[in-house]
């Protein structure tokens, strides 16, 4: 998509890669097909398995689905009952755990012990970074000559995918990560060269929670220019702009890469830049939070 | 745009034209566009002049600007802030009014009386008629083998472009207007076959109040094989339901069209509904009031 008046705001051309419109509402459909579609027959018949309480568990329901195999989702008893009856609505079996990570992970291995099922990790995994690349692969064909493309950065599989891409197929143009603020371990680890825990802010932007792997950040250090810090004012501020001037929604996490290409400080004058947005799912409280009037 | 949730939903199999992604957020854009590029040079040097407090004017202004003409454009006093922005912002000339439609034409005339403009009807004018059709025209393009066309109706110019398309490219499928219950004059007129006056009742789809012409009338009596009614919290569910399923902001009049089909009137199991979303321009408070969490 793209928006003369947001280009004018910008002072950039825009291109945006809207993955809310992706089916399962985000860009992790791209990995999750990717992992489920490239198991084995003979492991495909054992199903998969993960945890997550947010994007990944919907895809990976539904690209199971897709494949007419089986799948269980570990999910935090907090997750939203919204999310939990999109991914039961795929077929997939929810078990609800404590919502904690150590909680989480203990679950996930109590699947795999009982059922044999595959456990598909949501970003610490070669398909699922390959898959997330695809969105670089087709938004440089659609604008060959991009000179930017901005992604956010959780657990860096969708910025490790895009990296990658943008490597081999636009060496010319500067990839760069965005996450609030509040959750930036993702440019304290690049900036130190080691992982660094997760930050103990707290962020709207629910999906940019996790922290970097070993995978990731290594990639990351080899194909990522930047990382650009978000404010949650500028979060709320860019989903407004997105529905305003796009007439689409998109969820906190997904709104962060716009930030810093709208309000000027990619000092890229009338350059062309990429952005993703990488998701749409929002719940309705969350939704109605954000729309306030805006002052000006 | 498409979606296997809302097509189990509806059980018919809907295509959703999307014009709140159309350039200045409505199908307006089309009847404006093709009303000031069909003008001679002659009279594209007297600029034109439109009154409207809604989606025709924001058309025409950024219509006029993108020919290089002048445009004169009478909004009445209660037309939001953020609209009169936009239609300023486009270059347009405002001249604000009495919130009547009497001051509305007494104003218009003034200003062509003073500057010799020429008057661009928002529907009652075959150029805009013939600029809306393009809606149908793409649409059957896009799905060959539609089986239902549904468009919302209020001075009927979407309507009839899309009933004349439809009889002409594809002849057996039906064409449903769509109008709230609250603002019932189009189903009246065509029932007593004479234009009958605006409902007396309040709808939250404010572009949906204006009434039929003669013209207008005239083109559905042959060409709309019926007008569906939806009621207010209809209107409401379906905003709701299309952010949801598809991560776009649809306006209330813009939503009206795909109340039939998802709420199961059509008696259309399995059929092709092409579904007109026409447009996507709300204010914030109104957005924000219709996000409420529904039952269920």
């Amino acid at each position: 998509m793209t928006s003369a008046s947001l280009d004018a705001l910008a002072g950039v051309q825009l291109y945006f890669k809207c993955e809310n419109l992706q089916r399962s509402g985000s860009f992790k459909m791209r990995g999750a097909s990717n992992a489920v579609f490239s198991l084995s027959d003979e492991d495909a018949a054992r199903g998969v398995v993960t945890h997550s309480s947010g994007n990944h568990a919907a895809a990976l329901a539904l690209a199971a689905s897709r494949r007419g195999i089986r799948a269980w989702i570990v999910m935090p008893s907090d997750s939203p009952q919204i999310k939990q009856r999109g991914v039961a609505a795929c077929g997939a079996e929810i078990t609800v755990c404590e919502p904690t990570l150590a909680a989480r992970e203990a679950a996930a291995r109590d699947v795999m012990k009982h059922t044999g099922a595959v456990m598909i990790h949501p970003y610490d995994d070669d398909r699922i970074i390959a898959g997330q690349a695809t969105a670089a692969v087709e938004l440089i064909e659609q604008v060959p000559d991009l000179d930017y493309i901005l992604a956010p950065v959780s657990g860096g599989g969708l910025l490790s995918g895009i990296g990658l891409a943008t490597r081999h197929l636009r060496p010319a143009a500067r990839v760069i990560g965005c996450e609030p603020a509040q959750a930036d371990d993702a440019a304290r680890s690049l900036a130190s060269g080691k992982l660094e825990p997760a930050s103990k802010g707290t962020t709207i932007a629910d999906g940019l929670r996790a922290t970097l792997s070993q995978r990731t950040l290594g990639i990351l250090q080899r194909t990522a220019d930047a990382i650009a810090l978000v404010t949650e004012d500028e979060i709320i501020a860019i989903m407004q702009l997105l529905w305003e001037r796009l007439k689409i929604v998109v969820e906190p996490s997904g709104a962060v890469a716009a930030a810093p290409a709208i309000f000027r400080r990619l000092n890229a004058e009338g350059r062309k830049v990429g952005i993703v947005l990488s998701g749409g799912n929002v719940d309705p409280a969350t939704l109605r939070s954000t729309m306030g009037e805006r002052n000006g």
